[in-house]
């Protein structure tokens, strides 16, 4: 009996060991495609991060009265109590109109190599001056957004705290910098981050189990760095294309920006941090179910049908991507005057 | 010169016990029309207030999910960044469609005798399901709020704990109480408060003149109470109809509650707190400046010219009731399962 014991003990002790080291050798996998949320935020191009110009910058962020009719905010579309986009298929506009794509989420966008789903503008700031001024969602001008901003003594005040050195520090490039630096605060650590940290009962093994096949699969090919997407691009159908309603042959993704031929259905790959808050998916936000989406990106990108246990355990690790959501204190806004712009719902 | 300091001396106390006795008496008088702000929530009618409802009910309040497209919340209209309206002659709804009335603000909104601009709803819940069905704003319908509900499990274990004794806890009725229960948090006390609580540092020169104005002028005699006003019912144009912009002739007001030929034009006397964060002014939402706002009251109610000084008085009073909105930490809600309704942004 004691020989026995001794080999069972040894057995068990093995099989730990070799489960450690597999758990090891995952992680050291991972970081290899991977990286964990930075703890701090991220510096910015020619943009200092200050408490001043983040508070205003959630000014703005929520500030319906940036858009033209005074109905939307960034916070319409990028809603921060939903995921940080807003659960359409394509954003609804000024004057009812629909937007030609879903919502992305504003959560983590600071980590994205560009934004857009074509990837048009270079980062926050220059995002930030699009939605505004397009006729189909907020429909303003640049002008009358500072001019809005100017009839309110608060907001002069709050551009001279946050822009300090600059002689007319109310204007339409410190509007879309104050906003930028709030964007940059919304970061989501989430338990993925903590199991790349270190913490193995971070994830659960169904979990772990989609981690290696998002990797084995080829997932990670397009989806990876720190938010698993968001900085590099993909033709939409690379092995198959999918159906004309979830890839709409109108819209030609990154070829509008880069007018080459070979950019005809390439999109930004998806980042994909808090996915599992954010359906419908793709660019035309027709598909809502995740797993659909999972099984989709099987066939079209990666020419192999991924089958429904696969799709759930990758589905169990996508949901380990969703992070906490960082406090936000709804802002007091300043006053209109006499001098603010009328808001105008009438179409353009 | 002894004598002299003497009788100066008795001249200041003298005047300084005249202005004490001014300040008291004014107090006096103030109190037998106005009431400070109570230190605590009030009781709810069949309601008990509890923090697990609180937070339910803020959560659907911001919830744009409650409405049939999913753009508009209850704080759409309400805004609380905005002074718990949204600054727009009538809000736009569902579809881009125009509202018939200028939308009310939600702060204190609890100290109304009654809701609405017509006082049609007895209290804040019955007021609740008003807009949520109204074609023109939420345009949605009591089975498919409760449908989007149910199908999110997060909220029906919230409900569980709101309404912890029930069969049945997600409820159009309960969604209504829980609404009910934040907005009754939404108390913004203000330097008026302050001052009928006896500080008497508390409102400027200005303001004390503007008050006594205020009453003397005849103001109080509708706008009086906790909210000076929200308590009564008043003919617009008592004494001298104003012009068909301010007061449309389409809209007689609460005629259309009580079908009485005495209600034609007739409308609850607004309630004043905030009401420099609240423009545009009455229910057609016609005049934007709080000044001619108040010159008109003059003509049309009380038959005065209240002249520029004096309407400067008034409204430097009116901006000692602009009190401290409570901080709000911006919710983050449940994320929708694939039995939730879909939104929809067709015209019914």
């Amino acid at each position: 009996m004691n020989h026995l014991f001794k080999l069972l003990c040894g057995v068990v002790a093995a099989l730990a060991l070799t489960q450690v080291a597999a758990a090891a050798e995952l992680r050291e996998r991972a970081l290899g495609m991977f990286s964990p949320l930075p703890s701090t935020f991220p510096a910015l191009k020619d943009n200092v991060i200050t408490g001043e110009k983040i508070e205003l910058g959630k000014a703005l962020f929520f500030d319906p009265r940036m858009s033209a009719s005074g109905v939307f905010s960034c916070n319409s579309c990028h809603n921060l109590a939903t995921g940080g986009d807003d659960n359409m298929e394509t954003s609804i506009g000024h004057a009812w109109q629909k937007g030609p794509r879903n919502s992305p989420t504003v959560l983590n966008a600071v980590f994205n190599e560009a934004q857009f789903w074509d990837g048009r503008a270079a980062d926050l700031a220059e995002q930030a001056k699009g939605p505004v001024q397009a006729g189909v969602e907020m429909a303003n001008t640049p002008a009358n957004v500072v001019a809005t901003l100017t009839s309110m003594p608060q907001y002069v005040a709050w551009f001279e705290e946050a822009f300090p050195e600059e002689k007319n520090p109310v204007s339409f490039d410190n509007f879309a910098k104050a906003i930028e630096a709030y964007e940059a605060t919304l970061i989501t650590p989430a338990p993925f981050d903590a199991w790349l940290n270190g913490d193995d009962g971070a994830l659960t093994g169904d979990q772990l189990a989609g981690l290696e096949l998002f990797m084995n699969k080829g997932c990670s090919a397009c989806h990876n760095g720190v938010n698993l997407g968001g900085n590099g691009y993909f033709p939409f159908g690379l092995i198959e294309k999918p159906g004309a309603d979830v890839l709409p042959p109108d819209d030609r993704g990154r070829f509008a920006v880069t007018k080459t031929a070979d950019d005809s259905y390439v999109f930004r790959a998806s980042p994909l941090r808090n996915i599992d808050q954010t359906a419908p998916y793709f660019h035309s936000g027709k598909v809502w179910d995740l797993k659909v989406a999972v099984q989709i990106m099987g066939t079209s990108q990666l020419g192999t049908e991924i089958n429904d246990q696969q799709a759930d355990q990758i589905v169990a690790f996508l949901t380990a991507l969703t992070g906490k959501v960082p406090e936000v204190v709804y802002p007091v806004l300043p006053r209109e005057t006499s001098q603010t712009p009328r808001p105008s719902g009438e179409l353009q």
